[in-house]
């Protein structure tokens, strides 16, 4: 008789992946706040509403829950190439709970679905430090996850991961932009270098250039892979706080997170149909990674402008009289911040000069 | 000067990006209930949580939200190859929100987080139409998704999708195996085949016997790719009947969701630990599948079990005085129930006899 075929025999192993899951659970309750509900089982991860209690049922009268769900795309990707994913799970984190932060909310929990072509432990753990110090930055705690040992369908080493961020708003404090008017000033957050996005085009413009992402470059202070792989910046706390400031007051009209699409992509999705913004590229410090990547390429500069963050990763549309109260804020939060334009009555667009 | 470089260049066409998300926004609206929030600038999908209206407050007075992940493994894979993506989407919704209603939970919501090689519109229209159906089935709306594409990650036409679901319970509510007893009834679902695990094995079965996926095969009365593709059955509809059945009495005093590891594997972790489950094998009819896949490996009986849920896919643990009641309801709403064995002291664990 042939001999039998076992699970194990077609690449998968429970065992390993039930280890890696132990490993995993001590890393995720490091972001366990009071709210998430001990649960053995573990089909579900499960997180109290507090709403009985006193202080939640004041700050959430009529809670809206937000959902979102993203990957690091192909930073991923270079991340894998250079061997080096304790920090590209923070961009995971952070692609989706900054989405999350434009319409106001409060991150309570996240989750991360894990494909990998074998279950390494070492590589796995190192994705998930990085998950679960992103986390800590928004505050929300790592729920749940999974981890799919898919040896068919991905390449000896690769992986991909998805996240998922649940967070909660009160109705009446939910930002939708529809409030936004003409003369409202817009103010950039500096964003921490590219983000998660572009990365297809990065990962061109390296292999065309046969650029070495171990060299030094002085422009940068550090290597190019270093730069390439700063993680995207958690906007959660900051801006949080700015808006804890004005409880009263609609003072914030708009956010908008800079992903795909830069800020002409991103920036008109908030904002009424009648008005557009107006951008003065030189009002903010462009990093030099940005200046390096076009003279590489080369890529025209509105097409840089169109896929990449060139420095500005969130925005903020507030009314002109708190503009330079919320500067401020920032300033004292060590975030920078810059009066990058302003709203004008038009047709729904960016205007960047 | 060099021709310079464009995100399309890199292999990511934006447009074409958003041409297929109109489509996927088209199909999710029709899982929308009244609780979803109309969003128009797409940073994150909403979902009022009502809880400031009388029938709410009345269900919901501790709420506990649970939430869960999964992919559909390497059935996606087969589905790939057979090219006939129109129902993994289910199974994809299914291994979510059958893990959620585990511990009692009413889904609320679902997201998906699409990988690509290549934005193709058909394929991806027909895959959401799956996961829109999976979400009507559980009840669930699908408030977000992502479609990233990665042409450096996945080769020409492959692709990867991950699922969340969020959920909601009252703490009073929660299903949690706590109280299980010796003597109580083990009432196993009808699964609907192989559901969504063990598919790595499958693939090799099938590869190592050079098996026609289109061929027709008699025991099964259709081809076996249509058999192997059956879709995941979602069991929220006909056990939240049953549970709503007892909304006094704690008569579902646990359930376990048939996964990778078998009835073995996922019955234990919802069991005290001095509870053991005595499972007779011939209670229930083993679907054809399960016996061709033994033969055609072969793979060991045990290792079969431990493997593929065997014809059940969902089991609920029930004081034993209500098991005919229920197996009678279930009988009502449709769904194929068998009394499969008893709970009797003993350490955790579970005995196929």
């Amino acid at each position: 008789m042939a001999k039998t075929l076992t699970y194990k025999d077609s690449g998968v192993d429970i065992e390993a992946g039930d280890a890696v899951a132990a490993g995993i659970g001590r890393l995720a309750r490091s972001t366990f706040g009071p709210r998430v509900v001990k649960n053995e089982m573990g089909f579900a991860g499960l997180f109290r509403l507090d709403y009985d209690e006193r202080l939640f049922k004041r700050n959430y009268r009529h809670p809206i829950l937000l959902a979102c769900t993203d990957t690091a795309g192909s930073k991923l990707k270079l991340a894998l190439q250079i061997k080096k994913l304790d920090t590209i799970g923070i961009d995971l984190v952070a692609m989706s709970v900054n989405d999350l932060l434009v319409q106001g909310a409060e991150p309570l929990f996240f989750l991360d679905c894990l494909s990998v072509s074998k279950v390494d432990s070492k590589t796995i753990l190192s994705l998930m430090e990085g998950i679960c110090l992103g986390c800590q930055q928004a505050g929300a705690a790592l729920l749940g996850g999974e981890t799919a040992e898919m040896p068919d369908l991905y390449a000896s080493g690769d992986l991909d991961v998805a996240g998922f961020a649940v967070g909660i708003v009160d109705r009446k404090r939910l930002i939708s932009g529809k409030d936004v008017e003409p003369g409202d000033c817009l103010i950039g957050l500096a964003s921490s270098g590219l983000h998660s996005n572009g990365y297809s085009l990065v990962r061109k413009i390296i292999a065309k250039g046969k650029r070495d992402l171990s060299r030094h470059i002085p422009t940068l202070g550090r290597t190019l892979g270093e730069e390439l792989l700063e993680p995207t910046r958690i906007y959660v706390k900051t801006v949080r706080s700015v808006l804890g400031h004005y409880r009263v007051k609609r003072v914030v009209r708009a956010m908008a997170h800079i992903t795909g699409g830069g800020l002409a992509g991103n920036l008109p999705r908030v904002l009424p149909k009648s008005c557009q913004a107006i951008i003065k590229k030189d009002s903010w410090p462009t990093p030099p990674i940005f200046d390096l990547l076009a003279k590489w390429g080369p890529v025209a500069e509105q097409e840089m402008y169109r896929v990449f963050n060139m420095g500005i990763g969130f925005v903020l549309v507030v009314r002109p009289t708190f503009a330079q109260s919320i500067l401020r804020q920032f300033k004292r939060l060590k975030q920078g911040a810059y009066l990058i334009g302003r709203i004008r009555p038009g047709p729904n667009k960016v205007i960047i000069e």
